[in-house]
């Protein structure tokens, strides 16, 4: 049997190294080489054709490439029953959080005037943040999210996290369900989007959620497009009740020239490189599943298809 | 007898009312109402007009408001033999480690070339950067950088300190002394100054230094504009040795309106804020070097004249 690896976007030797470093025995297929369909049981995937999953018989597990896995569940015509594992890669993680601090930390220090002031040539001081009252909100609280919220935590800001369901953090003020989304968002000065896309949360920052965060908020996003309303989004820019917005995903992406928030003097955007997956620490779990899928064992990190991640 | 505040920087009100929290029969003279000369025995002072302190023949503690006390030594009339405390202050280190933090990030992730793309409407991804392989150096180890350098540590970052005599940081490579500098600036792709401003580290960062560092590093000042020597900065910046760097400290400050820095297009700056001493934090360890100096007893983060620090 063999494992198909499907994606354009990342390198098929970096990965083919990877994993024969953990099963050197292991046939890959690089798409579309593909040779047999029957031989294919695995497939390892990312930003697939719709409808291409349906030509392996004998497809047995799908392995997501990204920690999301709208990009699988979006095809109309994926193969139903077959499980889904997503990736949890501690590299992917950590750059996440790097990502989220830094974004969060420039708007905290004000950095973002003071690159203005800069470009202005002006010498002013303003007066020093109190880290202690600084509320961060993180909508998402799963893998990604809670090591965001963690890491925010011990610099001292005062952090609450999001979720459908309750979560217990160490020093994270949990917030959990659709009822208590309000006053999550009233304590969050500066948003962090680590959510996975779903139809529950596709445009979820849409124009009443902004409405509910304080005047002067920030947003950051670093989870999923689908989860902007970009035209509410640029409107409480413009209105000035969102301070400024932080994008490193969009819908779609490249996001096209002519796009207002390439020139919007609020918005940072970044080309979605807040984390990649790393060959190197993604390929354990990956390889694990490959393991217990011989074997026969219970696979792990699987996606519920209903709920969406 | 009475505390003297002599500050044109700080707020007098914020810091009696700081005092008076932990001291309420304490009497503070705001300068340059100082009443009786003769009342005063101790001074909490930042930036005090030379010679001002030979005023007070009563004088037994000289307090700086801030962690740096090279404002105080600068002084060619400063009454001998006087102790010199310096400032801990918590809140200061924080607001340090905070920044450093931003600025190591934005290098470390490429988010200054990013912002670049954005300006030119360019979507292009770069490479993802290696954490755990990015050499990070804190020069000077001393309270404010050995937080740094552990605050960098446990995002994965490769660091190192360097210090006048040998520390033991967990995490943190330790190089001492001048014999060391060269192999500690060799593995410094991201280079942070926090070292105190005196006699031996006054313009250490000069073209030897810069030369030292691997090609395309980037040099973060927090600590003073004395330490760097401008026209060696710039130039390693033109030639592209050197790839950007973050200043919040100037020689003089402000900047002057026609410094090379204010436009360099490598050059981050702030105006002096990467910290404060907040008033709150800070008047801890202040009252109690007031309460000992009443009870004779000894006193706290002594400054060594000699040393500078």
């Amino acid at each position: 049997m063999a494992l198909l690896f499907l994606s354009k976007h990342d390198d098929p030797t970096r990965w083919s190294a990877a994993l024969h470093r953990h099963l050197p025995e292991l046939d890959i297929r690089i798409w579309p080489e593909t040779g047999d369909v029957g031989d294919i049981d695995s497939a390892l995937v990312w930003n697939h054709p719709p409808g291409e999953l349906n030509r392996y018989p004998n497809l047995r597990l799908i392995l997501s490439l990204g920690a999301g896995v709208n990009h699988v569940l979006d095809d109309p015509d994926l193969p139903p029953g077959i499980p889904i594992a997503r990736i949890v890669d501690p590299g992917l993680t950590g750059g996440m959080v790097e990502y989220a601090v830094w974004a969060a930390m420039r708007y905290h220090r004000n950095l973002d005037v003071y690159e203005r002031f800069q470009r202005e040539g002006t010498w002013k001081k303003l007066p020093m943040p109190d880290t202690a009252r600084r509320g961060i909100g993180v909508l998402g609280i799963g893998e990604i999210g809670s090591a965001c919220a963690q890491a925010l935590s011990a610099f001292g800001f005062s952090v609450a996290g999001w979720s459908r369901t309750p979560r217990t953090l160490e020093g994270i003020v949990s917030y959990a369900g659709n009822e208590s989304l309000k006053p999550f968002l009233a304590r969050s000065e500066i948003l962090i989007c680590v959510l996975p896309l779903t139809t529950a949360t596709r445009g979820i920052i849409n124009a009443e959620l902004l409405e509910a965060l304080p005047k002067g908020a920030f947003v950051i996003n670093i989870a999923r497009g689908g989860h902007v309303v970009d035209a509410d989004l640029l409107a409480a820019l413009d209105s000035g009740h969102i301070a400024g917005a932080t994008l490193d995903v969009f819908q779609p992406e490249p996001l096209p020239p002519e796009h207002p928030y390439w020139r919007h003097p609020k918005v940072t955007l970044t080309p979605h490189i807040a984390s990649l997956t790393n060959p190197d620490t993604a390929v354990l779990p990956i390889a694990e599943n490959l393991r217990r899928l011989s074997a026969g064992q219970p696979l792990l990190h699987l996606v519920d298809r209903e709920s969406g991640y």
